[in-house]
């Protein structure tokens, strides 16, 4: 915790837009970000860069989190008495909100009894976030994606399982791609673990261990000034984690101290394949979370438009 | 059911992408429609067309159709064992897909025993629908969205429930506002009435009973050929039905003849007062349906950007 | 449907309790019956014939049914500020009412738009079963409970899937162990198939196939006027059905026509061996449905006193 | 939590029934205790004393609680393919286990990091409660219910809330009705105050206050040694707590120290005016929770029989 409370000192963002803010990074996102991103898109394909929602997801039942249950609620109900009469369809979803592809909200987690910007943790209850609640990022999350593929830029089809991603491998993939993450971009890293689950159907393999960032990320993604990070594994960060000790640094770090929310279980894989063929690592980045009321992660099926 | 019938033969797109499309009029959004749409971002502003998911939704329980419930399952729960220790949270939804802001999917109504593009009705059980689900719409929906404000055309702060809406409505709006719907455009349709929830906090008055647009309009927004049509009423078309011994003919014709999904509980009004105000009437319009595994429809957040 | 219709006509007991009843059988547990059947407590021990409740259920997804889910929504809430509160948890399940040891409603299974009694099958709605509701049995259900255990009689650790009961199995059942069925009692049929799942682990082996009561049973237990009759299958009649156009027809006959309520999954194999020991064969039943509102089904923990 | 720890050591059950047991003084229902309890039973007449499970529930949000979301699953589904195909219904419950008539399960409340018995508190889990699951009292409840009528002995109809029962109350009525609370009896305190919601429609007035047992009963409970405890109100115990720094004690001493699982919500209108009328207060009381796995308390139908 010592060691989380100076890297926290140098990355907070708390007070940056103010004692009210509950968005976070996501107000780097200015109209200026939003048209640069609107100027992505060249040849009009859309990739949809979510799984998706049903039984066949990826849960395990870790922590409680199930797959969500998809339940028929009418099947061939009549609009009227007429046997002949037009019928209807209707469905209901019991589901975790942050079961598949889904973003955090910035009350997803904390420590020291405070929340992102200071709000306290009794702000949490059973009635939902008050503070923080995915809810308050309702009208974003737009704006320029920059794909880093480094598992590609490895020359490996993905990474294994505890690789921890540095900052020196953020940047020789910006290199290597010929772009720059910039103020208020969406940040999406490719690891390719995600496959373990599409490809292999391996549940198991896909939830509890994956290569992703290591906790010396956060310094780069606050110096950076990303709206929000992105990744195909399963909690963005490297899993098991760098310290035994210190579970989930990196989203104590992003979401608690900078206000940086982390989108998890993004499919990269058709985008990565599509920009490694055009050679454009960039795109019109859209992914709105559900505005699920007090809600501490929204399930999501985010684009990419290149 | 003879006069839906005949309309029906008039309106088909049954077969005209093929044999086994489940995706119907978004089959529209090409990729130049796509470029168009984002040729429409000019002062990168977002707005959020969605109603918040919980227990102020609208809901009164028609159908069976109630607001969303968010259960918390960890408000203060540690990582680790140290009293200390960094905390989550976590939570659960459980919610009719249709209960707010939402796209029906090409499955959610039907007549004859056959759904959009002659699927038989069989294909809807228990366990979803195996064909015209909203997971086949996972890729869309980003098009041009163009706003027709009728209620401000007709220079009312809303239409009056029962209200009707012909195609020399949305002409005469295209006209006043100097627009007009093209191929693969979204069309969304501003009658005011959602602010006898959202201002009035009437839920019985919302949802019981309101102004939209008539069966005559089937064959207008055929021939305009536009991808979508998204309405600040909770069903599109006129309630109560023009003729009380056809249900949802309108629903019929465009989900079931047409392929033309529906879009309900868009909250219009923030984006109809920016567009009054600089004169401009389009924007991108982004809305990605949650890629629930045979679901009839999805819950939403669109965005619509200018 | 010819035959169903022959045979619901020597059963009905439609208006026999009156026009409104929505208990059916049930009407036969008079006080005499439940003073009988707190005779048959002897020695003060009790048997839970229910299966648990969880993931570990019985079902297999088929027409919807799937496992409880059971979320934890508190595991170590404060009550009060101070670190050192007292704490409490609480729980929230989500569970098809028919998934593991259960009542049938009256509400269940119907044909010719009329349920038990005559009600129309337009008491049936989203909102539930205004009409023979499983809260209707809400003073029941207590009575003697006879166990006739077809198996042990047949010499067979379980009877084969598909095999059908007959009157003269039950009969046979009743001399070799010295006790008969009367009316009011609640019957209780041991196949011993419920094995194959609480002991070989064979969820697919229990649901999809199994022995049970077959069609000829239904003139008997209108005979014997039992107040209800439960099994250790899962549907208790016998799968595959017996005529393979017409399904479900022991459900028919005993739901619809005769309003005698279904018991099924019952776990019988601790008391039929307890039975068996002692050689008496009867027992103190008491099986209080959950009276959810307006349900069709209600699962159960059946106690059995001896 | 002085006062608490010292009267805890006081009234602990804990070792004394063996270092591995789970089910607290349910312990003290031997077969005895059984036979006596089927000896109640005079007249045959069976009182249902649980609440309905439905939207009409007693819940007003508190904690989360919410009343039961009960989803129709089919309505008039066909079983095959035939127009005139027999139909059937199929529905699903979601609902917090203690959101009516219920038992507390032993792993409900606990301080000091440890539950009933020494177990401790890591065996809660998002997984459920693996030790003092309410499943682990699948075998119960049955014994001898005895109704002590607190109201009717004072002279009103119902006790005004924030009203604290004492030891003399109980004896007073047990003196008033000639009956005495013995080792293993399920004890029914009736206060009056649920037809604050039955009669009344108040749910507001139910569940924020209530009369009920003061803290001072949990010696009085722990020398008669009875099984179990339940009362008309919504935590047994009186509302607000005697010591408002104090809350919930007498559930800390009767679930964590004692194993004394309590009743609430139990609808005794009913019975006790029965009972006033023939001067019997006692029946074979019958309450077996459904044994929903690792689960933190149970819905109820408990059943009375005279």
């Amino acid at each position: 915790m010592e060691r989380l409370r100076a890297l926290a000192e140098k990355v907070t963002n708390w007070g940056r837009w103010g004692a009210d803010d509950e968005r976070g990074t996501i107000n780097f996102i200015t109209p200026d970000v939003v048209r640069r991103a609107a100027a992505c898109v060249r040849r009009g394909e859309v990739f949809s860069l979510g799984l998706t929602f049903g039984a066949e997801g990826p849960q395990i039942g870790q922590g409680g989190r199930v797959n969500p249950l998809h339940i028929m609620t009418a099947t061939e109900a009549r609009l009227g008495a007429d046997p002949d009469a037009p019928r209807y369809s209707d469905d209901v979803v019991v589901m975790p909100l942050q079961c598949a592809t889904q973003w955090d909200s910035l009350a997803h987690v904390f420590y020291g009894g405070q929340l992102y910007n200071g709000f306290p943790a009794s702000t949490l209850t059973a009635a939902g976030a008050s503070r923080n609640g995915i809810d308050k990022q309702g009208a974003g999350i737009v704006s320029r994606g920059v794909l880093l593929d480094v598992a590609r830029v490895r020359g490996v089809a993905r990474l294994a399982p505890g690789t921890a991603i540095t900052p020196d491998d953020l940047e020789a993939a910006e290199r290597a791609q010929g772009i720059r993450a910039e103020r208020g971009d969406v940040l999406l890293v490719r690891t390719g673990h995600i496959t373990v689950f599409t490809k292999d159907g391996n549940r198991e393999g896909y939830m509890r261990q994956a290569p992703g960032l290591g906790v010396a990320c956060a310094e780069w993604l606050h110096r950076r000034e990303v709206a929000a990070v992105a990744c195909d594994n399963n909690a963005v960060e490297v899993l098991p984690f760098e310290d035994p000790t210190l579970p989930l640094p990196l989203h104590q770090l992003c979401l608690r101290d900078m206000g940086l929310t982390l989108g998890e279980m993004f499919d990269l894989e058709a985008l990565a394949a599509d920009c490694a063929a055009d050679g454009t690592w960039e795109c019109l980045f859209t992914a709105p979370p559900l505005k699920v009321t007090g809600a501490v992660g929204s399930p999501l099926n985010p684009l990419a438009v290149k």
